[in-house]
């Protein structure tokens, strides 16, 4: 069964767009990329639209989306603390309404892939009824000494098998996500990078994000340490940078995903480029906090016309965001590089759509399927409709893209060939997901938003 | 005639948010804000919505909407040239499109006053259109001597008549804008200082936004200084800062409205203070042009309590933006502010959406009929609809104002008492506003944009 999809504007990525092009679609993939002939009957002509690659969200936590706004105005370390507190009011029902309500916001939005790091697993179950391709990280936690790296390890592998199994017959991979320096002791990593290796698992971890973490590794100072300190939890600060200490621990690899990388050096960079470590980049969550602006020309190694860069671009959790918009995570990445380092050149609109695509993709090891128009990919694929009103005039449609588009203004979500949300299927929401019905999901996430509504502000002291 | 407004929340931003609020509009004007009594049948129940007074764009040209996209990726002095020769290619009646178009955005996105500077003179006729209220700045310009003062002082006398004649009966006030302190010499500033004091007409500059600008004052040198010596236009550097050379040519007063303020100090800060001048703040266009940041903490003197801030937030032209979408604007406001401060608390969603009210009310000395919901202020109000996906849950109407909302969760714009916007009465934008057919200046806009893209790309080159 051939699909013809015709656009005004076709975003190959790995080539210049093409102006009136088509891309047809083959039993789930993309068969050809190219100047749409003469119309043919069966063609879907999206019109006045731009047809590009799905988008990759190399970083979220689809979990949280119940937590939208209800974390603000914290610093980094308090924010952390309120969420570990808004989790224990949730059960595995509201987690997976959570989930996929996020899911369905990430296919609403173009995107197609994500890398998603998920503690209570219901990540996997969302990503699988939307359809999603991408890596599902199962977070690992454990500072301290209550339970044993044995007994955490052992409960892991048989969390880890059951989600492989779940995950037969999708484009998704499990992995493995020991979430941070400040809540993975030492020989939990080394435990976590030895089954890595053995079940070729892909890594996860949040590195380099605030100063907090940073003072902790260096110093053994800052909020973090003191909360260790309270619950009696013992540390050695190594006084080496994030990056040193993640690879004393045998975690930096090709197949290893680090998120963030605020608070990196040139001397980390040469550290993780020969380990082949790739980056997902959360601008929007990374300046919400107060953590600042990640230094992108050294991720993506803009300097060495040698790279190719292994960065993606993540949403992170709208637990931080607050929205799951890659436009606009695209559009902030521009300003924030632009505005930080004065400098008009230091990050264009193509360069910023190629991370968000085929960066991603690359960074999730899954560029061979993902991430770009070429014959043989997946067809992962969405539609963009300039807005009637802040998306006129086009002059370019990479223009377009990052600085005017708009999740909302995405028309059509296709991933492995099928369809996953339609705006032209009805003006509700919920009419637009041809496999999802979202009124049960939209109920429950209304219970869970009420559970934590009684719990609000939790326990929270506010240090900095 | 009386007309209640009720929604799930009211926001009067001179108080706490009510939660199930009714607003009443007797004659164009604000009777109360309260909660909601037992339902009335004359009422309208926008339900599911954030009802708010109306934004205030601080800054903006209407009259470049067209341009949107057409400058991308040059840096600031060469988007200038750039901005200069694309103005060129323009007659009459594209300007009034394009202006209209912008003003048709603004409205549309919960937009009701504006401070604008234009040119052509078409953003005038574009508020009345869409019956915006605010200041409408005509835009002086004369570096060079190839007109004399007296010439170009004749000329904008009789400009500012015809329009204060054209805006009798609206809540618009005509104001004039020397564009900048590399665009007008000093004679002709302190001639425009003179006209404005004795016509009692309000003032607006562009001031202190780019290192180019600054290099041109301090020291006579950068890409401006290079321009000038090669048209041979006179100029001797005062070595002073942009603050202190506009406070020589006698335009730093309480009618005088600032606009970007990145590169001030704390001395600037003493001068604007003790003349009462006020700022707009433009953070998405400031970092889009590698500008940087305007230390808000010094144009808001958030350290000094008896301070009563005079700055609004201004998306300036979409020529520069892209778009005209003052949540976004406030969003990307907190987000680099936080960034660059390294601080949660740098700015937080109640502090702006103030400021994108009342503080934009106060800089255009607005703030007796606008910028908040109070009995005796015109009803200039919107009502936002938190996005059925990027909105839910709701916990703080404030957080979902600047971390989710976008200018097309807009639902109503009622200015002086009169709907202009309403999505409720179709999905097409054209079946929304009630007093315009936007078809035709549409049709125009596209005739307006092939002219431009004609001229493709300029005679830019490109000088940092």
């Amino acid at each position: 069964m051939t699909l013809r999809l015709r656009a005004q504007w076709v975003l190959p990525i790995t080539g210049p767009p093409i102006g009136n092009g088509e891309v047809v679609v083959e039993a789930g993939r993309i068969a050809a990329v190219r100047p749409a002939p003469p119309a043919v009957p069966d063609a879907r002509d999206l019109g006045n639209a731009i047809l590009m690659p799905g988008l990759v969200n190399a970083h979220t936590h689809l979990d949280y989306t119940v937590m939208r706004g209800a974390l603000e105005d914290r610093p980094f370390f308090a924010w952390v603390r309120a969420l570990v507190a808004c989790k224990t009011v949730l059960d595995p029902e509201d987690w997976l309404a959570s989930a996929t309500f996020g899911a369905a916001e990430a296919v609403a939005g173009g995107i197609t892939t994500v890398g998603d790091c998920t503690d209570s697993g219901a990540a996997l179950h969302a990503a699988i009824a939307l359809g999603l391709s991408g890596v599902i990280y199962q977070e690992v936690f454990g500072i301290d000494e209550s339970r044993t790296v044995d007994a955490i390890m052992t409960e892991l592998r048989g969390k880890v098998e059951r989600m492989q199994s779940d995950a037969t017959g999708t484009a998704l991979t499990i992995g493995i996500s020991p979430h941070a320096p400040y809540t993975v002791r030492p020989a939990l990593f080394r435990a976590l990078a030895d089954y890595a290796r053995g079940a070729q698992l892909p890594l996860c971890i949040h590195a380099a994000e605030s100063r907090a973490e940073q003072e902790l590794l260096q110093a053994g100072a800052g909020p973090i340490a003191r909360m260790f300190a309270r619950r009696g939890i013992a540390w050695q600060a190594p006084g080496v940078s994030t990056i040193a200490y993640l690879d004393a621990q045998g975690v930096l690899g090709p197949h290893t995903l680090l998120v963030h990388g605020v608070q990196v050096t040139e001397a980390d960079r040469a550290l993780w480029r020969e380990r082949g470590a790739a980056w997902a980049h959360c601008p929007k969550s990374n300046a919400k906090l107060g953590n600042g602006v990640a230094p992108l020309t050294l991720l993506a190694g803009r300097d060495d016309p040698t790279d190719c860069p292994r960065v993606g671009l993540g949403s992170d959790s709208v637990a931080s965001n607050n929205t799951m918009d890659l436009f606009e995570e695209m559009r902030v990445a521009v300003l924030l590089q632009r505005a930080v380092q004065q400098d008009v050149g230091a990050l264009t609109a193509r360069e910023i759509v190629e991370m968000a695509t085929l960066g991603g993709a690359r960074a999730l090891g899954m560029d061979a399927q993902a991430g770009s128009l070429e014959p043989g990919k997946r067809a992962d694929l969405c539609a963009v409709c300039p807005g009637a009103l802040h998306g006129v005039p086009v002059y370019d449609p990479y223009s377009t893209l990052v600085y005017t588009a708009r999740a909302s203004d995405v028309m059509l979500t296709m991933i492995g060939g099928e369809i996953r949300y339609d705006a032209t299927r009805g003006n509700r929401i919920e009419d637009r997901f041809p496999h999802l019905d979202l009124r049960p999901i939209r109920r429950r996430l209304d219970v869970a938003a009420r559970k934590i509504r009684a719990r609000y502000p939790f326990d929270t002291e506010v240090t900095s």
